[in-house]
């Protein structure tokens, strides 16, 4: 979905950059400034900053005089806006909003969740006004629009950053929109069968007399409880590895506990390696 | 729920500030740095004026040396680590893992997601880690995680600046705790009801047809497609009585037609007021 981002006289060079980064990590490249307060703030030097390495948005980001320009070809409006009003588009959540407006029935989880604004059909383009920093949105640019988006705050402090604001609608729109996958950083771990799970467990038991912590005359429910455990923790195969090399161990030193061993002697297969 | 945000190594003072604006956004004030960059970072210029009113969560912090004294008290670890590691914690999207980690059945849209990390029962408390902006997270901080949290971001631009990464965390978490609601900027408008709007409908057929628009011998499907679009608008008693005045001066301006006036005459009963 085509989808453009509009910064309305924005004073501070940081917020562009920031919101150039914003955009890009979550895909966006589309962005207009109407009137900002300074005409060369895309090439400033805190905006570059800010943008670190979002270069290409502030590239093809484009200057404008009026709200009009910047939302020619764009269907669906949305305004962000805190202050309240007389009067404007009806003010909804950011992420009920979208669900509503892509045709997803959204989880409301609240019970006094508002009710979705109405959307005939599926727009092919959004586009997302920010007003300036320090004064918001102007009423007239509001009327314009479909929907006055809120992000949820705390109602004691409810002051975002632009471009943290900027961040959470596009975060929320990418991830309505399908969202993009999330790479494992680690290799998923297979599972250990339960057939190996017993057979460790086996093991531990036999070792954990050995070493005299288990008393088989008078078990109580320790092995049942250290069954417990390993299935919350849903062993891999290395691990059950791993912990057959301790109980291999504990038994090994059993063995030359039983030999009485000089003091200080060095318990022979100790665990390395892992 | 306990909330602990942990920021590790940070270099950039404006960074520090942005992280407590951003949990105070979100309602979260408990925030410990360890080792910062500037031992006096909680009062740095830089921080207080990111900070933007956040100044309680600043006079809170804490800095400490190590991640064990941050986490005291924590029962819960994330990390937030986007680069690939031999092994670590599994990762997950953080609204996922946050569903997971409440009991809550999570919407996961997309057949592709990850299994959810096996959670026994609820934490009473979660502390979110934060690396430094150019390094990350270290190995040995990562492997001490439950779970490592990746923000879904474009694959080909993942380079979330760190206060965006703490206002989504934030963000995402506390939408998981239930939320803040919204609180509308303007009344909730209320609903015409089917017969005022049936009869509006009716007064403009008639100004139609009065002003040569609607032939009542061939009226086409005009009327239904009025009812649809002020269907689909959602129309309130105020607008009704508007349309109702629109379709009164049409009326107005036959009979005056009718009368043939002089050329350049002001139509009687224009609109106004509204």
């Amino acid at each position: 979905m085509r989808t453009r981002f509009v910064l309305i006289n924005t004073s501070h060079a940081g917020n562009v950059g920031a919101t150039a980064r914003a955009m890009k990590t979550m895909g966006f490249d589309d962005l207009v400034l109407v009137a900002p307060r300074w005409a060369n703030v895309l090439n400033r030097e805190e905006t570059i900053q800010r943008a670190s390495g979002a270069l290409d948005v502030l590239k093809n980001a484009r200057i404008v005089e009026t709200l009009d320009e910047a939302v020619e070809g764009m269907a669906h409006l949305c305004a962000t806006a805190m202050t309240p009003r007389d009067f404007g588009p009806p003010t909804r959540a950011p992420r009920e909003h979208f669900a509503t407006l892509l045709g997803q029935t959204a989880a409301l989880s609240k019970e006094e969740r508002l009710a979705p604004v109405p959307v005939a059909q599926k727009p092919d383009s959004v586009a997302f006004l920010f007003g300036s920093e320090r004064f918001g949105m102007q009423n007239e640019d509001v009327y314009r629009c479909h929907v006055a988006l809120s992000i949820p705050t705390d109602p004691k402090f409810g002051s975002l950053n632009l471009g943290a604001a900027v961040q959470l609608i596009a975060y929320d729109w990418r991830q309505a929109l399908g969202g993009f996958s999330v790479q494992p950083a680690t290799a998923e771990p297979t599972l250990a069968d339960a057939a190996a799970v017993a057979g460790m467990l086996k093991h531990w038991e036999e070792a954990l007399t050995g070493i005299g912590f288990l008393d088989p005359a008078s078990p109580k429910k320790l092995m049942p409880r250290l069954n417990q455990l390993f299935n919350r923790a849903q062993l891999s195969p290395e691990e059950i590895h791993i912990l057959r090399g301790v109980a291999k161990a504990m038994l090994q030193n059993t063995a030359i506990a039983d030999q009485t061993p000089p003091k200080g002697s060095r318990p022979a297969g100790s665990a390395g390696g892992h």
